[in-house]
């Protein structure tokens, strides 16, 4: 049995209490998930799939199967996974008719180690219809548009639009509770990965691509490049929009490089992102992030997790322990959402293979000044 | 009349002798618009805008009419617009029938300011058939696909096809000698804008989105925040894959605030693009950038390029000048492309409007502790 650490979150938003039990139920499904990936000898990016298919197949994520409606009424995801070894990264965006958008930017990101013909580079993002046609020639799982629907999904939607006409003008009201869902591992090798899957605000215009689907907002990982310096990955949820312009888990991924990572999280969560500059014009800031450090000279990490929304689900587990710990973090009560942020976490640790943690050969002619 | 300064580039890449003229006409008269535009009392946003039409509509450049045709045979274009006052990004990806994707990418970028009802936020990136209908209602010239494209692309296509079944798996061809074009300006008000427009990489897969749609990769800019540090801006070009995991246009942006612009941005193309862990991967780096830094308190600034390909096409003015200079950078001759950077550069200097540089409210209620 390979060993390994799985942490996932179902979403940084507002999970209501009469469907908090589900929610948790199915962050512990995404763990065991990618604990069997993991445990039968898949990597952490095969384990960051695994985790994800089992949020986006729930009908109650807002992740594939069940996510908001746009505004035209139809499905439209985007979902990326950045593997922390060989730095790829894979996305899709505004995706109606791919069952797992997650397998499509795994197949992504995976197919970067390739070579075109004729020094053609093999795309990292794709969008819309083109996205569908390559995930058919991966022989993926197509379906219908009209499967990717809940009716839930549909009520909500049909809701909404009468809520629109009624106040067209005001913007009192909000609803999409809930965003982009994410999970990281570490695999036995010491490999970090990070993924995230997201059926985007509801009501959105056709075509619009969210932070789930943009290098260095949705999800980060890098992995320790000489074994000494630690591993780090992070997964984002909130408004796409202020998670592309802030960077969110790239910044968060990086803060945990300081001294204390519960300080580096909360003062990243402070300074660059309700603090940011980039969102000066942005009265409510809504954004959660789940990151993790881990050092691989002494097998020892710490699972973070931060977030201005109200509450932010958040599921955790080693191969080497029983079972999955969820968990409901909630803002302390009489905070405002948007205005502050909570960061909590937990220490883990895994043994890792007695292999080289580096197993990464240089490909190319070139001669590198770094550390490679 | 407006002060103001404009710099473009016609992207990095190969400029073949027969048609240098050509390219360096082209820039001249970017510049010529955009110095129009601001004369006029436009501000860095048009003028960027009013110089990337110019690029865009020339059948010489990768970019609008007369793109590079994709794997379907289709134009796809990318652009993305970046307001150093109040950092918003605007930016189209994979669209075929948008006569100007620079014109839609503006209209991203300004509507940010708008707020939507039920506590929607306005899209920053719209992709494929769902940017072509957000276009249609915002009034923007839409085009038959086949409009797109020059008999000069169209030749290249079934050249480059032609190529491949003759040599399907061989690697050893190069095409697509030219990629993404690039303007940046400074108004009268001391404001910095940059954008960017492309078409992508030849033989590209239908939907693939690339740097000039990506946050943090095509454009940047960031005015000062406080008139004391300087602003900055960059706009890249070369591969799009590469460019989005380098985020070269932030980093290249960036590199100038270092005690020299000049030998910041010859460090930051060495280790962060040629040694970038990031492309450990990739046995040629190609890739180029246009960027400025400009101090508000002396009115002075420094215009910069530096690239990796054999040549890369550059135009600036200010308005105070007679007309726009034009020339084309080299890399020096025995260096291989990929491998090495050449850097260059002019100083500028504009006289600001004797208005406020800061016009800048902050329209949340929320307290900052930043310097806004």
């Amino acid at each position: 049995m390979m060993n390994g650490f799985i942490a996932v979150h179902c979403g940084a938003g507002y999970h209501g209490d009469s469907l908090k039990k589900e929610y948790q139920r199915t962050c512990y499904n995404a763990c065991r998930k990618a604990a069997e990936a993991l445990s039968q000898g898949g990597n952490a990016v095969d384990a960051v799939e695994k985790a994800i298919i089992e949020l986006e197949n729930s009908p109650l994520t807002n992740a594939g199967y069940g996510s908001n409606l746009s505004w035209d009424g139809l499905v439209e995801c985007d979902a990326s996974i950045m593997n922390g070894q060989t730095l790829h990264f894979g996305a899709c965006g505004a995706v109606s008719n791919v069952w797992n958008p997650i397998t499509l930017a795994k197949q992504l990101c995976v197919k970067q180690c390739e070579s075109l013909s004729l020094g053609r580079v093999p795309p990292c993002i794709l969008t819309g219809h083109g996205a569908k046609t390559w995930a058919e020639r991966m022989g993926l799982q197509i379906v219908e548009e009209q499967k990717m629907i809940t009716s839930r999904a549909f009520r909500n939607f049909k809701h909404c639009k009468r809520k629109l006409k009624r106040y067209s003008v005001q913007n009192d009201l909000k609803f999409s509770p809930l965003d982009t869902v994410g999970a990281m591992c570490v695999d036995a090798n010491g490999v970090v990965a990070s993924g995230a899957s997201s059926g985007g605000v509801s009501l959105k215009h056709e075509g619009r691509v969210g932070q789930a689907a943009s290098f260095g907002s949705g999800v980060w990982a890098a992995m320790s490049r000489d074994g000494i310096q630690p591993s780090i990955a992070a997964c984002t949820s909130g408004c796409g929009e202020h998670l592309i312009r802030t960077q969110l888990a790239k910044n968060s991924a990086e803060s945990l490089l300081e001294s204390s990572p519960v300080i580096g999280l909360d003062k990243c969560l402070k300074e660059k992102f309700l603090q940011s500059p980039f969102l000066w014009d942005i009265p409510e800031r809504l954004g959660g992030t789940l990151a993790l450090i881990f050092n691989p000279q002494t097998s020892e990490g710490e699972l973070l997790w931060g977030h201005t929304t109200k509450t932010m689900c958040v599921g955790y587990m080693s191969t080497q322990t029983a079972k999955p710990k969820c968990i409901i973090s909630y803002l302390p009560p009489k905070v405002d959402t948007g205005r502050k942020a909570v960061v909590s976490g937990v220490p883990f640790k895994i043994s890792l293979q007695p292999v080289p943690v580096l197993q990464w050969e240089i490909k190319t002619e070139q001669n590198h000044n770094g550390s490679l």
